[in-house]
C-alpha cells in the first residue's frame, strides 16, 4: 500500500472492497483477512485504518448507504412532482435489485440492536422522506395530488416497503406486472383518478 | 422432571420457555441454559429434547407462527368478505404487537439463508395468503370489491407489510392515526369508493 495516503480514503477503499466480497459472497464472507487478500495487502495494513471487522462493516453499510443516496439523487434529477415520484418508487421497488433490497432489510432488523446502524439508517431515511415529501409538495402545487402531502408521502413509504418486504417473504419477488399494478393503484389514489367524474362511466 | 413424558409435549414446553425469555429479554437472551433454569431442570434434560440452541430457537420460532396462525384464525372468526378484512389488516398492522412484528422482520430476514426458517416462513404465508384469498373471494361474491382477487390480495399484504416493515425504519411505529389513514386509503382502492357517483360531488 503506498504510505502517506489519505486515511479517508483508504477507508473508503476498504469499504469498497468489502462491498465487492458482499456482492459476490454476502455478508458473512467479508473478513479483515478477505478484504487484505483482495487488495493484495497484510492483515495488518487493513486493521491500521479499521479498528476490527464490526467496524469494517458498519463502514461498508455506510458507503452502501451513501451510495444508494447518490443513487437516488441521479434517478429523479430533472424531474419534479408526480413524475419524481413515480420514478422514485419504480426504483426503489425494483431498479435498486435484490441485492440491495435484500441488504436493507438487514439494515433495518439490525437497527433495533445496533446504535451504529441506526445512525446510518436515519440518515438514509431523513434523505428519502426529504426527497418524497419535496415531491409531494411540487405535485400538490402543480394540482396533481388529490391528498394532503404527509398522507401522500405516508401512502408512497409504505407501498415501497411492502413491496420489498413482499420480495422477500416469498421464494421469489412478486413479479413485475403484479408489482405494476400495485403501484399503479397507489399512484392512482394519489392522483385521486378515481375521483375524476369520468371514474363514474364504470 | 417427570419421566415419560411425551416428547412432543416436552418440546413445546420448551418452545414455549424459549418464547418467555425471548419475549422478556431478546432473542439473544435465548440459551439452553435459560431456559433449564428457568424450568428447574438440568441443562442435560433439555438436551435430551433438542440438539443445541439452534434447534431450540427453531422449536421458537415455529411455535410463536403457529401461535400467530391461531390468533389470525380468531380474530376473523364468524367474519368474512369485506369485514374480515378489515379485521386481519388491522390485526397484522397494530394488533400483534411491536415485538411480534420485530421477530417478523428477523423471520424474514434469516430466511433468506436459512431453509429452516424458510420452511416456517412458508408456513405462515401458506395460511395468510389462503385466508386473504378466501376473504377477497367472499367479498367479490358480496359485490364488495372493485378490484380482481389477486390484486386486492396483493394490495392488502403489500400495505400490511409496508406499514410493519415502516414501523422499523423509524425509531418509532408510524402513530395509529397515520397508520389509520392509509389503512382507509387501500380499503377504499378495495371497495372502489372513490368510483361512486357521490364521489364526484368534491
Amino acid at each position: 500500500m503506498p504510505r502517506h495516503v489519505n486515511a479517508d480514503d483508504r477507508r473508503l477503499d476498504l469499504a469498497d472492497t468489502a462491498l465487492l466480497i458482499a456482492g459476490a459472497d454476502g455478508l458473512d464472507a467479508v473478513t479483515i483477512r478477505r478484504v487484505a487478500q483482495r487488495l493484495g495487502a497484510s492483515t495488518s495494513a487493513v486493521t491500521h485504518y479499521v479498528e476490527g471487522r464490526q467496524e469494517l462493516l458498519l463502514l461498508a453499510v455506510r458507503r452502501a448507504v451513501d451510495r444508494r443516496i447518490v443513487e437516488g439523487h441521479e434517478v429523479i434529477h430533472g424531474h419534479s412532482g408526480l413524475r419524481a415520484i413515480e420514478m422514485l418508487m419504480e426504483w426503489a421497488t425494483g431498479g435498486v435489485g435484490l441485492e440491495a433490497q435484500s441488504a436493507w432489510l438487514s439494515l433495518v432488523a439490525g437497527a433495533r440492536s445496533s446504535p451504529d446502524l441506526r445512525e446510518v439508517l436515519s440518515t438514509f431515511n431523513a434523505w428519502w422522506d426529504d426527497a418524497v415529501q419535496s415531491a409531494c409538495a411540487a405535485a400538490t402545487a402543480d394540482g396533481d395530488l388529490a391528498l394532503p402531502v404527509r398522507l401522500a408521502a405516508d401512502l408512497i413509504t409504505t407501498v415501497v416497503d411492502g413491496l420489498v418486504l413482499a420480495s422477500f417473504e416469498d421464494e421469489a419477488p412478486l413479479p413485475a406486472p403484479r408489482r405494476d399494478a400495485v403501484l399503479r393503484l397507489a399512484f392512482d389514489a394519489l392522483r385521486g383518478d378515481a375521483l375524476e367524474p369520468e371514474g363514474t362511466t364504470r
